[in-house]
């Protein structure tokens, strides 16, 4: 036992909301004075006080967090782990379930769609990880009105066309890239997978595609730049702190560190709901959650947590304070209006991305690609077509989405969760194939629609008739609300014949 | 043993259409001369002849009915209750699980949306109850539409608007709410919870809400009324009554008691019949229903008995009547078409609610909302819209519901049946809890729209072109006609093999 | 033992094809020169050959069959049933089921509306005689649309209507009714109930309106007609025989009788094919349906049977011949077409009823009720309005449907199926309540509404917009062809875990 | 044994990739080679390197491949069969499981309509072949609107036309046929039945109808050819080879051999991926297939393998070199756009087949019928419908089908899979049946559309409205996507009461 290190039971002994010491990674932190500021709130720190946090904390927090908002002088330094009593986790059936199917897993190569990774991935993922990705906004019709609304728009191929070599090459801030899609920026990446998202940078480059780092990535983001190569492209996604200094240092450490593209989140000036989120947070059987005191925190979710900086006065008037600070390419993230995208152009900004934040922030907000639908045709009007680049994200699992959105006009799209749901299956080789199922799709859709180039596809390809007005159709049948609705009854016959 | 008191030996005595001797709440009354007379039928009386029909009489009256109904000298006096023999129930498997969960039941805590105090309510009220409160008229067409018509409208939300600070409060009637919705009335109130209506007064106090007053309540006007704190508002609804001079003295007495607005129902010339509900008394396994007596009484279900009052020849020649009795506002609840609400404009009233009773009077009405997106537009057409304030209820379970109706041209919302459910479910603490959800899903959404203040709510902001044609989309799937129906069969294949 | 009457033993020998006798109702019958000419087949008539058939010939033949069209030197006399063996019946557990059931019959009065005796027929009538009643064409989608239609159509009521007195009397072809709805014909009364139409002829007269008599019925005419009390109206349906003068005599019979109105069938040149119905006849197990032989008769149903005699080649040509023979009002019933209807009032006859034979004949016509959502407008544009009344029938289960019909402009509406399984389940009293709960309905529908008088109906009252476009939205999800479709599947787990 | 043959000893020594035999119907080929060129891959012929492999090699290649493919110098001779080692076949319940339902299989009687044979072909075919025949692109969308787009298709039917006489026949490309429909090309017939396509051209001739020969049989063309009879009609299906020289050959080969009509696949440049015919693929439990070794061919399913001589550069450029080595009427066979059939008529050819091959290619592209809608208003607008024939297909079941199309204007229709079920299921009496039924409904419903003749068929007999914008209502409830959605979910009751 070293003389330098600390003991299991001396961390143990400061285990109040008094005196709040917290190992994590080996070393140990007094936290007492930082528990009121914690974004998380301060309950589910001190469930560890006095313990070793490291497995709940890692996924959540990049590695430079505690360098980076834990005062040097509250680094208590190393604790020799022998002495650290392990604490006994009692058995778990869902989780040794999840465990036995995780041996029993299908092969990578029976994944033939970006679907099956997301029906793979609920099987094999932890609970709570899985309903932090796959949860969305309130009844979460946005959610699913996303991919459905692909299925509202047609196809009106041509053929004898000679395709026998097809081009997918295309342009994005002018960055060349092998296919229209970009790794859209998703957080907390260790929640699916323990390297996180450098994972999705090294999948990137292999196909090269773009990836956007988020701001609320798990790990840190000169992590994910270092483990960039070559001529590789990512861009920023980026939340907009209230400390206003915070935020250019991000920006100009991102420009200084190769960043080709900011792209500010404007969809989210208040983090979104996710009830499923939230109701996997119950599972604890002995939470006393009805004893009077709030417990908000630890119900909303870990994305709640960690988004109290984000600044909801963010408005127009900012953008020129933008323009002063980089000279990357502006993308504002998550228009959602004909008007918004006019006014992005006379503000200037290189791009939009129309999108919804994955279904995840305003319940019954249209899908980016039907916005997309009427957006297009309101540019070319002005003849203001190619003034900005227009993305979209949100519901695209297949590569005739892709096409449907650069028929309509878009410059590309952004695709989040099947490539978390391939990494946290599958780690590299999921979001290797997963991409490479998309490149197969895309050559093949492309020669059976007549297009060659991506300059070939056009809004004459496609039938959108069944944009306008389809919203009752996809009216889906399991909201909750007629869930808890008793089907009418026939009239009951009597259980005994009558005497 | 009390010289005084009646014993339950005599009045068990007076047990028959004959001599007709009743106990509630420990005393006596003879009602055999008010038997023809009560609205609900003489067979549900008849059935606690001589008996304590304290439990059955509760939910149903308010307490002050014998002493208003009743002449006195039926009232018999006071009972020794330790004299009247306990009738032994019968063991009820169905009561005994419905205990059974209650002890189950999950913590206030987990209720993350309205919906959610539905499903739980559904599990721990009594069938009975809960059939009287979630039934609707006919398959329950509108009923269901009314919540689905909301899933037609689509938001277009404004991005990079500062919202910072979110104002919700509004004006009603000339009184400041802290949200745009009300409490609408709704009956028996004690159905669903001991207390009644005046657990919805509290809640309605706690969030600086209105509430609407209901003339079925099973509390009496007075003790709601009497539960009111400071300047908590509270409107009046009326079922008009075929006697005018009864009509006039609960108006009169209402609006001296302090109401704020006169609520006329409309929509209820006779009131609806509730099949769910009705089939619901049928559980009674010794009923000899088909012995060839009138049985309509019982299998009518509450809402029918008590309604025997109300005017069907009500007629807007009555309005002139009625703002000569009262200078409260005036609003017509219940209002259906563009056509009425112009005439109502013309007739002067101040005000109108676009409902169709929650779905529980005519089927395939169609719902306020839809109704809402109509009227407003003919309104603005002749410069009418401020010449009365148009409410909506009927389906609203969402902030985002709130925001839409706001957006078409509404003052306020009515939420009905949510609260009844949360009251049953979790009394006070779930009606409170049910209302801060909705301010802080208000709020949030707010804020994810770009909108700041009510008066920034405007049509721009939705996408209403589902609205229109959209009702066969959300035909739904079990309606009882579909359900008697044989699905289509395949070749049957033998059950042994061929020899 | 008579010595007049035949034995058993000697009707016995008469067993095939070369000497084929039967029994009827305890005579005998020499049928071996009939075989060839049966419309229902030889195979059904050998299969009793030499035994009693009365319990399968009865609910199939009207009681005069025998005298109109076996020659009397057939007719053998009676039979001494005592010396008939009787025929031991295998034990069948379905028909087991069926009695049981019956045993626990909900009592009448826990049917609430017309949808709830078809739930109960269901249960207790003999499966083929069910697979009749309840069968459509093809795939059954216009059968299951005739109902859905009228989901497609919302009201728009108007309130503040003195509705104390309701008015729902009307007048249909000269005849006054005390509700616009009259018992249209349906086929083969007695496989419901044992005394077939009679029973719907004594409900009629209870409630003031009108029985169509049926060609195909199980009574005979006159029986029909014998049962007709006062100033009951009776109307005649026409199949059109190949041999115009049988026509001629059912025709001026009828009217000659009473009758006061002549229904001629347009819509059936052939009679439908109904899968469930020939499927229904499948069960036997001892069938060696496989065997090279034709079985064509066996397979498809009763109907199909009886109908050889109706005539392809009636045209337009044909109408003057009729408005020669008689000088009862002429209908055609089941135009399906607005350029149909004008060629009928150019015709001269005095009413259509736009109907698809209960969704019994083509598969994929349009609903009644939509067709005259098209035809109403097309007459009133030519002021033809008056010119002739049109009816509708199909899929009419609730008093909210006529209400539909009426608006729009119906004269009346036809309702077939739902008094069948009312009768068939309850007798009499079924049909009876089914009635009356069609006018407790339609009372108080009407007030709702807002209308006192048929005359109050109009268009106006209706939102029609999603009759337009609407079927795709309609489709069931039972189609066979997708109940013979493989759900798409995601990767199978391994059922082992990897070594 | 005989000197002359070789011994399955001698072949099992050639069992490795450096030498390789196979047997094939009694002979042994040294296939060395052969396996880098073999279209699908050289995994599947190791699999049976010095064995028996005709088992696995029938119902893909017709028996004229070896001959044609192989050079002569690698035909080995004669194998003394009873020298070859039985390979012993584990026990395999579910191919146990589908012998005994073969056992139980309905009588063909029991088939009314073709749907039905796809139920029971379901049930009785090898799952593989099941999986090749019943399989579409990606999601399946395309593959089932095809089928519900008729649907979306009402009759607006004539009434009182003298029908007694019914003329189904036709002209196509000059020949007559007895009734608008042809056998569509579909590869590989024995997969379904062990004389493949054969059994097809016998029912053809039965029924008088045309029957297209594909260029992918199992059958050798010459077998198909050979098995005609009498004035028999016949056309060829074609895939147009990257060695023009060959398609020449090809062609005028067939127009030697009599074929009437050259359909050329035009839809096609790549063969679709089928992922449900891929997952039916890995039922192998000893496959290792996730060793990192390629599997891309054995996981790509028959189709893909025998396609990759098809030249993904054929374009309208090809179509006079047609011209000039063929006097066969020509026709383009999947085309799916207005402007496509406008380009064919300027190019000359003799008519298109709308089809969007069977919803095997491109997933949401538009069904056949749909775009029929489109093409003909703008053919007449140009007064060119005569100029060239259009047929469409794809989902044809029913003759209520094929009416649809004509009334649009279509010269007829194709069928495929339906009769690929009927005679995997029932072989030639199976098909009989299916056309029979066709026959016969076809025949009863142009009595009751109230036409006598295919001139009579007319685009005022149909509603149409709901084709345009009514894709969101078909969206099918089984997507993959939808099938991992978690549904959402009420709070949980605990498990146990609270204590």
């Amino acid at each position: 036992m070293s003389q330098d290190k600390l003991t299991g039971a001396a961390v143990a002994q400061h285990n109040s909301r008094d005196s709040c010491w917290v190992i994590v990674h080996g070393k140990a932190y007094d936290v007492t004075e930082f528990l009121p500021e914690h974004p998380g709130g301060q309950k589910i720190i001190l469930k560890y006080a006095g313990k070793d946090a490291t497995e709940e904390f890692d996924p959540i927090h990049p590695p430079d967090t505690l360098d980076k908002y834990l005062n040097q002088s509250k680094h208590l330094g190393e604790v020799d782990m022998t002495t650290v009593e392990q604490e006994e986790k009692a058995f778990d059936p869902e989780e040794a379930a999840r465990l036995e199917r995780i041996q029993r897993m299908p092969p990578l190569a029976a994944c033939y769609n970006l679907l099956d990774f997301e029906a793979v991935a609920r099987q094999v993922m932890k609970n709570t990880a899985w309903a932090y990705y796959s949860s969305g906004a309130d009844d979460e019709l946005t959610m699913r009105e996303n991919h459905a609304a692909f299925h509202k728009i047609w196809f009106r191929p041509r053929v004898l066309v000679d395709v026998e070599n097809v081009d997918m090459t295309t342009t994005m801030l002018g960055s060349k890239v092998s296919i229209p899609f970009y790794v859209t920026a998703t957080a907390l990446g260790k929640l699916g997978h323990p390297e996180g998202e450098v994972v999705l940078t090294k999948a990137a480059k292999q196909h090269q595609v773009v990836q956007m780092i988020p701001t609320l990535a798990s790990c840190s983001f000169d992590e994910i730049v270092d483990a960039r190569q070559g001529d590789q492209v990512q861009w920023l996604q980026l939340y907009v702190n209230k400390d206003r200094e915070i935020t250019r240092r991000i920006v100009q450490h991102a420009e200084k560190r190769g960043c080709k593209g900011l792209f500010i989140t404007v969809d989210a000036p208040q983090l979104g709901r996710r009830e499923k989120d939230m109701r996997s947070k119950f599972s604890d059987p002995g939470s006393n959650v009805q004893n009077g005191e709030s417990e908000v925190d630890r119900s909303q979710g870990a994305a709640r947590a960690i988004s109290s900086f984000i600044d909801p006065a963010l408005s127009w008037k900012d953008i020129p304070w933008f323009r002063s600070i980089t000279r990357m390419p502006i993308v504002l993230k998550g228009v959602q209006s004909v008007e918004d995208v006019l006014r992005a152009v006379e503000a200037g900004v290189d791009g939009v991305v129309l999108s919804n934040h994955g279904g995840r922030q305003l319940d019954t907000a249209r899908s980016g690609i039907e916005v997309l639908a009427e957006v297009m045709p309101a540019l070319r009007e002005r003849g203001w077509e190619k003034r900005l680049e227009v993305f979209v994200d949100g519901g695209v699992r297949r590569a005739t989405d892709i096409l449907k959105a650069l028929c309509l006009g878009a410059t590309g799209v952004g695709i989040g969760r099947p490539f978390l749901y391939a990494m946290s299956a599958y780690g590299l080789d999921g979001v290797d194939r997963a991409m490479q199922l998309l490149k197969d799709e895309m050559e093949m859709n492309m020669r059976l629609i007549g297009a060659t180039r991506i300059d070939d596809l056009s809004p004459s390809l496609l039938d959108t008739r069944s944009l306008s007005g389809g919203h009752a159709g996809s009216l889906p049948v399991d909201t909750l609300g007629l869930g808890a609705y008793d089907p009418l009854e026939a009239p009951r016959f009597n259980e005994k014949p009558k005497l």
